[in-house]
């Protein structure tokens, strides 16, 4: 039984208000399968990078007990860059650079240990090699959970759709929800959403926290309330690996669970933004999500009696 | 012992993209008493209103037993009135007039009968006028709840400044609270805004709930996600009503029934925008307001076992 998160493995560049990075690693996978790893140990990544990636860099996912068995290094090939600007309110960004590189022919590798998949987080990546790994993977996983965003609703709607009808849990930001549902009201977003193939959507509102929806419920997530954000690349990643990191560790869905995962993931988040890139992510002790996931439970409790 | 709140009491005309409306009552001593008559039965106005708002429209404070005895009205003289366009999102808005008219005078009285004045809401007004009424207090209340907004941030800020150090919570929204602290991060915000004098702040979010910041807390409160917002007029107004309301009901300050003030201040403020104006607000029920609180519950709660 293991986890699988395909998604990209990459370089990224980054300047917010806070400082500049020269190529630091990045990308969806890395994000997602670092998080995860504090929750589960048994987490393998498919995604493509080239040469230049370097095996010290390969080195911090393989430290974390991460699988990258199905990480395909393409000779003298160049890893996926992406290159990018936060504002000073740091919730909008400018993309500077986008290169491609080995990702344009990205064609998803599962090694035959990969089909013990029982938990499958699918990456923000283009929805056809969304599918291709679903249609690649000999069983069902008990968990798909996939990523997605503007973007491919944009440019290829057709087939996000037909990848959504596959999937369990469809995790994307209110903007996305309200695109892809033609709602303003997130409520009725949910639904419309909910009827393409989803049991469960997950709605990331960045500092606002998140809500879930499913089995006729809805669930609200707080944010933690930050004094230093300080590098929001990767947030939504760290979320989703937490998220079915949670799942696939305590091996039962239902909307508790949920609930839980949805407060795992958003942990995992604010611990990404705190530092530049993936430098906090790679550093956590189990200490520091216990006492993290506390923060949560007494900034949203309250107790009412009538 | 009572609870005074000091508002407009005004008429509003109001186009959202579900509809539009004639002059009706509005005003945000009104939506606050009105959200606050549910909790607390010793609600007591004081404003200005000119002959025209009318004995019928000031029926509808006194049906729900507001104490309406510091509501001067001026004779001949025209009530408050503002016009608002929201925008397809029903998160902004272009103001289409603002006829002061008897405000622009407003010199608030206070009763001899209103001296018992225990809990004291000074919604949003010039600065002056809300110093005016903590001077004309001959006994300093239990709890003071001030409103305000960027408007009096922009042309009255040392008054505003100066009434901030005389009063216990604050509530503003988090664009308000990024101005007045000069911090983008809510959190350095809000330390920034409390040294100014509250003890306790309230940073409104809209659909994104509100925090709550004080005694070296903080408290994350979800707004209910709604299927249909008709109006948000009064919204924050109502929440103000239903905050200072559950206080003034249970006597006792501290963080733990601050935290419920914001959920009964939420709960009332949900009911607010489902209908135009306070036409929602005229009509619940004890049952209503029971349920709603439940549905706050159920919307946060989450049973973390390590």
């Amino acid at each position: 039984m293991s986890l699988v998160i395909v998604g990209t493995v990459a370089f990224d560049a980054i300047e917010t208000p806070f400082g500049k990075t020269d190529k630091i690693v990045g990308g969806a996978a890395t994000f997602a399968g670092l998080a995860a790893s504090y929750l589960y140990n048994k987490v393998k990544l498919v995604s493509v990078i080239g040469e230049d990636f370097g095996d010290e860099n390969l080195g911090i996912l393989k430290s974390k007990g991460i699988d990258v068995e199905g990480v395909e290094i393409v000779k003298e090939g160049k890893s996926f860059f992406w290159s990018g600007k936060y504002h000073n309110d740091m919730n909008s960004r400018d993309t500077l650079a986008t290169e491609l590189n080995v990702l344009a022919d990205f064609d998803p590798k599962l090694p035959d240990s990969y089909q013990d998949c029982n938990y499958l987080l699918l990456g923000n990546l283009t929805p056809k090699v969304q599918m291709t790994v679903l249609n690649r993977l000999q069983k069902k996983p008990k968990l798909v959970v996939l990523d997605t965003m503007n973007f491919w609703m944009d440019v290829a709607l057709e087939d996000l759709k037909a990848v959504l009808k596959k999937i369990d849990v469809l995790t994307i930001n209110d903007a996305e929800a309200r695109q892809l549902s033609g709602e303003y009201s997130l409520v009725k977003g949910a639904q419309v959403i909910l009827e393409m193939g989803p049991k469960y959507l997950i709605i990331k509102k960045g500092e606002h926290g998140a809500l879930l929806f499913g089995e006729g419920q809805i669930f609200s997530a707080p944010a933690l309330p930050l004094s230093d954000v300080f590098d929001p690349t990767g947030a939504g990643d760290a979320f989703a690996g937490g998220f079915i990191g949670y799942l696939a560790k305590v091996k039962s869905i239902n909307f508790t669970n949920m609930k839980n995962a949805v407060i795992y993931g958003s942990a995992l988040a604010s611990f990404c933004v705190e530092k530049f890139g993936t430098e906090q992510l790679q550093q956590l002790s189990a200490n520091d999500i216990r006492q993290r996931i506390q923060g949560f439970i007494t900034l949203s409790r309250f107790e009412l009696i009538d």
